[in-house]
């Protein structure tokens, strides 16, 4: 299921966000929890990958790697 | 595509996460950065939904629902 948001992007399914809510142990969950979490993952993936860039270009490199990817999370967290 | 990373859990497919990295400017991604990002999102994603239960618990609720996930964002940004 594609679900098209007000400024009219498309979001990914719902699926594998609410599996992640009923993962953390919910029993019922409705539709608006699912894209609303679907929303602050996508901005905090963003944020995340953003920062990455950044350390890949000043580690020299053109690809993002999982290292920058963990650099930029520590980083993240602590501002 | 399914990854069974080594844990032996399956993750979701990479392709909504290497939408996201793509989305945030990089031009090249490595596969071990779309890997870690899912990991990042998943874990980041169920300690916003266990603070969502319980928010939605406190409010006599058993259905978790969107005001639960943007409270609970906002007091883990706190911690």
């Amino acid at each position: 299921m594609k679900i098209n948001d007000t400024t009219g992007t498309t979001r990914s399914s719902l699926a594998p966000v609410e599996r992640i809510i009923r993962k953390a142990g919910a029993d019922r969950v409705s539709e608006g929890a699912g894209i609303e979490l679907a929303r602050v993952l996508e901005d905090y993936g963003i944020d995340v990958s953003r920062e990455a860039i950044t350390l890949a270009k000043h580690a020299g490199r053109t690809t993002v790697k999982d290292e920058d990817i963990r650099l930029a999370v520590a980083r993240i967290k602590k501002s």
